[in-house]
């Protein structure tokens, strides 16, 4: 090799790197300021899932699948732990859990929660997305009805937000609109809001009060923390990797920014009081602060709450650890404060 | 050149590159979701200010001293469009301003909000601290005293505590507690955070409520965002710039985790209600979060805003963007909800 070869190796080498930046995994020193319980999932490397691009609908199913198993089998011991009895149910043909704590605090008996499961529209059909709903029962004591929304690819938009409302409809048969609170993490969160917004143009009695975790507000790639924050989440990692490739499944080809998938573009004027979560290193940072934002111009009550050190929905998957003590034991002051007994 | 020695080559290029890294400054798409009148500064290169390491007292000087001119420049034309008057002023020995805005809004006629500026403990001594009170007083139509606390080198910790304290005192023989509110950003929130440890320990009576914009609460390298942010924040871009500096040349030998020095490490029990900014490019996302949750932890109100977009402070420097307006207005009607009339 002469030395002109040497810079074209060198120059192809360099934009590869570059390119390469765009998808990497960055790596900081082991923080100080998140607890011992929750480290290992801090400093750890992601899942090599971010990255994975199933193309058929049989390859989305078999990968949904594979994670659904693994979450199921943890659920038996989360339930103990919870000390919570869980349910299948049918709301108005939609199907759900009804998840019961051993004990219910004496201000929640005549109260419920409404839950949606995240997971991009894709993951955690069925009882795998019950463990949030679980976590809520156990911490709040509370009723808990989990809504297992179909998704795609066999029931792509506008299906889950049909069967939220549907849900919701059939609960307000069964509890008054200011006793029942809604809340979910990612797409749980996502849902919620767009339920607030159907339920407006339904004209529908809106729920006392909603909790989202890092709520997926934008299915487009917009928002500043999708970019700032790739390679730093080591949950969700980049937009680019299956997460965009979920938004469109569930769109099907609709305007990703349609008001019910993305419902940082809808009118949240009327809201009922919102409590909403992120972490510093979440890639849906922007995804959160924007629409706290955004509620606090239309005169919504909206608290929000960043957690230190962690990335996407990380307060869900360590039960013992105090974040995720914070978040639920956050949340269920927030639902008891604003919902009547 | 033969093989190895451009193997020799490459390799120092990379490791040159790799340690470059930590201190690079970081490049991303243009934000659709800032205003743009905030765009400029959000999309802009940092000034190179951050990684000036003056050495001696007088390069310290010098360094203070040319920034403290350009800010001066400034005020006059932010005072007339603020509609505010600033008369210097002394309180019990201590160097300050009053701002005073054209109008007072009828329910703040008695009341007065106590600032201390930003700037790492070295910059905007006299009247170059004076522009996030104008902008207060303007856009909360109320009178608001400044503090040009002494600092270094020639007036290492404690002084500007002890000058907070002396202020706060003096400021306490002339209005009731519960019609002060005291507020800050950056050091700013730092001091103001520092003085309600202060003004336990002496047993005065608190403020009604403070308000604290990215606030300096960990002068020691800790907290996730030092981290993960650095080379995303184009304001501060990296502890490892001035700023560390600046924090040993307050510290002056003290313990940095001293809670005067870092009030995240202090008791923060009966703080008056608390209002948190911060943004979410900030270096100082943790220095914010991490004290928000503290509050919290200790049964204290306090609320996050987290700007999105937005770098360390930037808040502050164009008068007319949206996200200002956020600031001032926000922290108004938090200071109007809690403050006694």
């Amino acid at each position: 090799m002469n030395i002109r070869q040497y810079m074209i190796v060198l120059l192809i080498f360099f934009s590869l790197s570059t390119h390469a930046q765009n998808t990497q995994v960055r790596h900081f020193p082991t923080p100080e300021t998140v607890s011992t319980q929750i480290l290992p999932l801090v400093s750890g490397e992601p899942a090599s899932i971010w990255n994975d691009h199933p193309k058929t609908n049989q390859e989305w199913k078999n990968w949904v699948n594979q994670f659904a198993q693994h979450s199921i089998q943890q659920l038996p011991a989360l339930r103990k732990q919870m000390q919570v009895t869980v349910e299948p149910v049918q709301f108005g043909g939609i199907n759900g859990f009804i998840i019961t704590p051993k004990q219910t605090r004496s201000e929640n008996k005549n109260r419920v929660l409404l839950h949606f499961h995240g997971g991009g529209y894709v993951l955690n059909p069925g009882e795998a997305g019950t463990d949030e709903a679980i976590l809520m029962a156990g911490f709040g004591q509370i009723k808990v009805i989990s809504i297992d929304y179909r998704m795609p690819p066999d029931f792509p938009f506008p299906a889950a937000i049909d069967d939220a409302v549907a849900a919701y409809r059939e609960i307000l048969k069964h509890y008054p609109a200011n006793k029942i609170g809604v809340f979910g993490t990612s797409t749980g969160g996502g849902i919620t809001l767009a339920l607030m917004l159907k339920a407006k143009a339904e004209s529908l009695p809106l729920p006392a009060a909603i909790v989202v975790g890092t709520p997926w507000t934008d299915l487009s790639k917009t928002g500043d923390s999708y970019f700032t924050h790739e390679g730093i989440d080591n949950v969700l990692v980049s937009y680019d990797g299956w997460l965009g490739d979920a938004a469109k499944l569930y769109a099907n080809g609709e305007d990703l920014k349609d008001p019910l998938l993305s419902p940082i573009y809808g009118d949240v004027t009327d809201f009922p009081p919102t409590l909403l979560f992120s972490g510093t290193r979440d890639l849906f940072l922007s995804n959160t602060v924007r629409m706290h934002l955004k509620l606090r111009d239309a005169g919504v009550t909206a608290d929000l709450i960043v957690l230190e050190g962690l990335s996407h929905a990380q307060y869900l998957m360590v039960p013992d650890a105090p974040e995720t003590k914070r978040y639920f034991n956050e949340s269920s002051r927030f639902f008891n404060h604003y919902l009547a007994q």
